[in-house]
């Protein structure tokens, strides 16, 4: 499928004309404009668009135009006859049309305007801002992606100074740029003088125009009179205000997004960047974004002349694994909007809001987990980990005795990676990101593990080098699902539970504390994309739960309920892996164990916000409870359950469930299943398995892997793997530089490995088109 | 000023009746409304309540209800004749009507229906939703105080499926509950047949009704029409559904306030709260927020049986200390959903967007320190300050050739406090906030200071207690001008600068290393509402930059620039008194400081989001540079420089520019005004300094202080002041509490001072209501 991206030629200024209704003279207004474009820019050609026409053909505003003005171009895309709103008269034509192929005739047809001579574009929708496209969407929803500048023709008439305002509101949330409005001027009703100040306040230029003639008993008399109107009217100094706004506004945008590298690189210090390797040159312009694509600069190939400056990217990141709902939602702007409306920001100290309370319910009863029973707020992935974190060990700390003078630590996994703060920073093991920090020490003991891969065509876990007798030799398995039946590996378990129960009690002999076990579930993230046994992760639960009471030499200490904390707090960070990242609302179910406390943050917003949430059971909570205040946990953030991100969270949760439980997924889903063997673990990715079994057999890819919206390609670096690998770099580049393509794909590496993610909304098309552009450059 | 706040009385179902244009037919829709209410509850009063009607006396529309309803009352508040908008009437009449007088009058109608039967009150709006009130400001801004449940008469004609949703998404933008749309039938168009599964998607319930006649030649005879239509339609199912609707949002909405407490405490782990004091009975539940107040549920005194349920309560501590332009802010909300629409959220990792890199130049710009000039996004305070001590501590262990090895202090001020985050917390002192925390540990030197007070009239520069010697005796100044009028204070300045020089020889002299030294510029907040003599800081950053790198016998190892950092990098933690939350965009011109690095946070984004801003200086920059990657600031959350905050922070910063040098706080700054002495400092706050002045004399009270929208009340507590001090939480319950009073006041405590904070929107009558509602209850 094409991707139809935003339109932005040099030599081209386009204006998409949205009326505050039908009836306020969208195409009197057109006709206006064409004519006065025609008299102010003579060298430019003049283009009137108009995409869809609804109404007799004799009456079609194209030849409206051509009628009263020379010497432009006039074109219909889509005629129907009838007049009515065109989702309706789709329906009678019986020829639905989508809204992805009048986008890209829409574009082409722009695009032939495009080169050579400089050139306008007054492009006229049919009905209201939100009158139904022929799809049956809304019309603003329709002409998004494109994101062309927009003139807004307001109401003259009684009641039209609100539906103006409305109308804009409308495009406005939708991202849309309205640089102007123009209305008929009405003596009375006096609205343009209403919305001149209005919009003036909001920087929008508001002109008005003198009202055309009331209509004649006869045809020939009703255009004698138009022609006299549009001769002097065309006149008027409003519309060349209205010309010199729309050449104004075109040239800003283009040297607005052409000076953003400088702009950045001058005041910008960017995250995770060695900024001897920053410039001008690779800073990456972004201009919107919509759906799954980023609008970038295209500063290189087409795009270094005349040709369209922006190029849509998909977003391989989801941005930084955040992305669930899609850029550019109208869904969340709206949401967004309604929670600020309703509260803004409202304190949490002591307090309880509608949307606060019911996205911690929402967390509660899906999480799947019936230890946990309280929800707390926080701002990112960090923030939940360092209460996460102060959670645990205080736990810890006084189920065993401990004083604050005693050295706890942590268990975990090698290659971890919980956040950036310096608490989070210590829960990880030294390495690249964290051992320069000057306050950073690892406070903990790190478990190496087996990994899962495909590799040259199967599935295998694999041991770490020169760990064959610990975890057994390199297995194969007939499907991903097998690797995930947990219950039927009992060879691997034993092995497995050998291996950490005789390391842990090495441990608690030289004397170690721990007040917690601390995972990412299935995923390793940050630390390079490392998919983990998950029997592993289930035993070391197990072990971990089992025998740390005893070890302690407090084995009485054991909670009374089921449903208390056993050994040492399990803690889960699914920032990453949780809520629909890899197919199910809760990661933890992969592993098949039921953590004491547990971190999510990313698509819990859907995409939008930052905002996170540790849930804890009540064995933990009831650690803080004492007569001193001393012993709560004293953490909160300013904007701790802002109403804005629990809405929103509320919103993406249950979008997300509908399309599990719907039919949005079926397609990947039953691609993924098992025809034999132990197919109940469901497991399915957004990439098809063919797709990863042929990357993983070309001659430069060691591994591949892919699981819900995850897709991880391990290149092989003869210098040894790892974040500072610059194995991927090749291969990320050339995706987002195929100067051959209409569109580009923007990755992220971790050292030799390159990820891409879907967003959840990503289509089964889009999937297959960039793994098409994958397999071409890998 | 009387502060009307939402209605929810529980024996009165309110329906706002909002039309989506002129024309639509409200009035029909409002009169079968009435008549169906009336048949289908018997037992209830019906009411029908017009605010505003324009157009002749006879055509009235509560006339038009009663000539077709029986036994309901009808009301019209404000009559305009001329048939035009209202702010149009309004101006011919010459009787302008501000917003609060009308609020006011809708709300003691709605009251006087509320109590005794059980009633449905119809209020009929004028126009469409945002057409203009008689204020000139838009409808549905000024009814939004009340957020009475909202019924959306749709528009039926040719495009009219665009105007209602553009009308419905103008209410919900803004807060409102759309719990319905009804909307005449008409086939060939078929709106309601679209709107029905477009707002069903939605939540809200669409329905339709049969249209009214065409309007017949004689008034006789349209009258005779009309009453066969209305006791025909009025039969209609739409409108039993309709009613059965608003009776069951209603006690929905009741039924959700009255349980939040309950499911809050059942779900939430709320921050910085021993739960064991936390009952249903203390949590406070909030329906919503306008302005500077919460709707709380009052669930007590007039609020228990039928009185409002809800209760203004004033945010007294600006929700902790983030609220700049008011809660529901449209504007916000509007700005939010634009960034939300063009962008979602992109990832910033060597990225550049038009509102980060906007907001950056802004702060560069107006900061006030022309040693910035590099921004780091992060999400709130606390990672703002992580980031600002890994900056500040690679600068100087670089510069003097520290090893990962060595341990790296920093200097700060007892009672500093600078976030949750473990980090963060090591920044400060041991205290009751941290001491807990198994992985705290305090990082750093803290100085006493000496602290500026209003205490018995007069403002005083007290040292601490036994620090006589040190920082001389308590002085007393003729005004807070005075204090800050640096370069008039000689002696003090030697004594300080004597005192931190020998300090400073004595801690380096045991060998400690300092990386950073690090302050919240004038108050201290969160260690208890600590205003530091501005001097001592002055004294402190001057000494410290002018000292060690002598002490570290490393003299050679300064900068070249001008700009460059000396000594050890000065960080400014700003998250609190920045950006106007004093009076002024940055609080270190307050201490006469350029800092290197400086945080900003709280009030950046208005009050609505979280976002926070590291800057830093081209100095501290560059020690990041290197060919390694591994030498960079390997830190960056996922939602780094979101542009939806980053959109409402450069709206935000820009509207309290305009505030500033505009006229909106003329009032307050002029009451500051000094007359004699060295009045260039320019000291003002919203608080008065009257009400400063006698609160500081009365018997309970050890001193006050007041600064920009800040008021710090300390009490006297016989057991000693600080965090576990409860002197200041019976004045809290009772301002919160106040039974006699149509609002409360929420307010914070800290230990034994209690403190009140305004936005910065807030109204000089809103502060001399809550002074006087203070002064009473002190």
């Amino acid at each position: 499928m094409r991707q139809v991206g935003s339109a932005l030629w040099p030599r081209l200024r386009t204006v998409q004309v949205y009326g505050a209704n039908t009836g306020v003279g969208k195409t009197v207004v057109s006709t206006l404009l064409c004519k006065a474009l025609r008299k102010r820019l003579p060298d430019y050609n003049v283009h009137y668009l108009k995409p869809i026409s609804t109404g007799p053909l004799e009456d079609q505003d194209n030849r409206h135009i051509t009628r009263y003005s020379k010497d432009i171009t006039s074109k219909t895309l889509l005629q129907f006859d009838d007049p009515v709103s065109p989702h309706i008269a789709a329906r009678i034509s019986k020829e639905p049309i989508d809204d992805q192929s009048i986008l890209t005739r829409v574009h082409d047809e722009l695009l032939s305007y495009a080169t050579g001579k400089d050139a306008v574009a007054v492009v006229e929708t049919a009905g209201g801002v939100l009158s139904p496209a022929p799809s049956g969407n809304v019309q603003a929803d329709l002409y998004r992606p494109l994101r062309l500048p927009t003139l807004l023709v307001g109401d003259h008439r009684l009641g039209g100074i609100g539906s103006t305002i409305s109308s804009w509101e409308s495009l406005h949330v939708r991202g849309y740029d309205v640089n102007s409005v123009l209305l008929f001027e009405e003596s009375r009703y006096d609205n343009h003088t209403y919305l001149r100040e209005y919009f003036k306040e909001r920087g929008i230029l508001t002109l008005s125009l003198p009202p055309p003639p009331e209509a004649k008993s006869s045809q020939a008399e009703d255009e004698q009179s138009m022609k006299q109107y549009y001769d002097s009217a065309s006149h008027s100094s409003s519309l060349e205000q209205c010309i010199d706004n729309i050449i104004r506004t075109h040239d800003q945008r283009l040297s607005s997004l052409q000076s953003l590298p400088k702009r950045a690189d001058s005041s910008i210090w960017h995250p995770f960047m060695q900024h001897t390797e920053r410039s001008e040159q690779n800073i990456l312009a972004i201009d919107s974004a919509y759906g799954d694509y980023f609008q970038t600069h295209n500063s290189t190939g087409s795009g270094s002349k005349e040709g369209n400056q922006l190029k849509p990217a998909f977003d391989g990141s989801a941005s930084w694994w955040t992305q669930g709902l899609g850029h550019g939602n109208p869904a969340l702007a709206l949401t967004a909007a309604h929670a600020a409306g309703r509260y803004g920001h409202v304190m949490f100290a002591g307090a309880a809001h509608e949307p606060a309370v019911s996205l911690s319910e929402t967390l509660l009863q899906n999480i799947g987990n019936p230890r946990l029973s309280k929800v707390f707020f926080s701002d990112n992935g960090s923030t939940g980990m360092e209460v996460a974190v102060k959670m645990a060990l205080k736990a810890a700390s006084k189920r065993y005795g401990w004083s604050p003078d005693d050295e706890v630590l942590i268990l975990g996994l090698k290659g971890s990676y919980h956040g950036d703060t310096i608490g989070t920073m210590d829960l990880s093991e030294p390495s690249t990101y964290n051992k320069k920090v000057e306050w950073y020490s690892g406070r903990g003991h790190w478990f190496d593990f087996p990994l899962v891969k495909m590799q040259q065509g199967k599935w295998i876990v694999e041991p770490p080098a020169g760990m064959e007798e610990e975890f057994g030799p390199t297995r194969a398995f007939s499907s991903l699902d097998e690797v995930f039946a947990l219950s039927g590996r009992k060879a691997d378990a034993d092995r497995y539970e050998a291996y950490i129960q005789t390391s842990l009690e090495a441990l608690t002999a030289e004397g170690k504390k721990f007040g917690a076990l601390i995972m990412e579930p299935v995923i390793l993230g940050a630390g390079g994309m490392l998919f983990s046994d998950p029997l592993f992760q289930h035993i070391l639960v197990k072990v971990t739960r089992e025998q740390c009471p005893e070890l302690y030499g407090n084995a009485e200490a054991t909670p009374d309920s089921e449903l208390g904390w056993k050994g040492v707090p399990v803690v889960f960070d699914e920032v990453f892996t949780g809520l629909y990242r890899l197919g199910r609302f809760s990661s933890s179910s992969f592993v098949d164990v039921q953590p004491d406390i547990s971190v999510h943050a990313k698509l819990l917003t859907g995409g939008l916000l930052p905002l996170c949430t540790t849930l804890a059971s009540e064995s933990i909570f009831e650690a803080f409870l004492s007569p001193e205040k001393s012993d709560a946990l004293l953490h909160g953030h300013s904007y701790t359950a802002h109403a804005v991100g629990c809405d929103i969270a509320k919103y993406s949760l249950k979008t997300m469930q509908e399309m599990d439980e719907g039919s949005t997924w079926t397609s990947f889903k039953s691609a993924w299943k098992q025809e034999e063997g132990d197919g109940k673990q469901n497991l399915w990715s957004m990439w098809s398995q063919d797709f990863v079994r042929e990357l993983s057999l070309r001659p430069n890819v060691e591994s591949v892997f892919a699981l819900g919206s995850v897709l991880a390609i391990s290149l092989k670096d003869p210098a040894g793997s790892g974040y500072t690998s610059t194995a991927a770099t090749g291969l990320r580049d050339t995706l987002l530089h195929d100067s051959s393509e209409e569109n580009a794909i923007h990755s992220r590496v971790l050292g030799n490995v390159l990820y891409l993610m879907a967003s959840m909304t990503t289509t089964p098309e889009t999937i297959a088109s960039i793994q098409r552009k994958v397999q071409a450059a890998i």
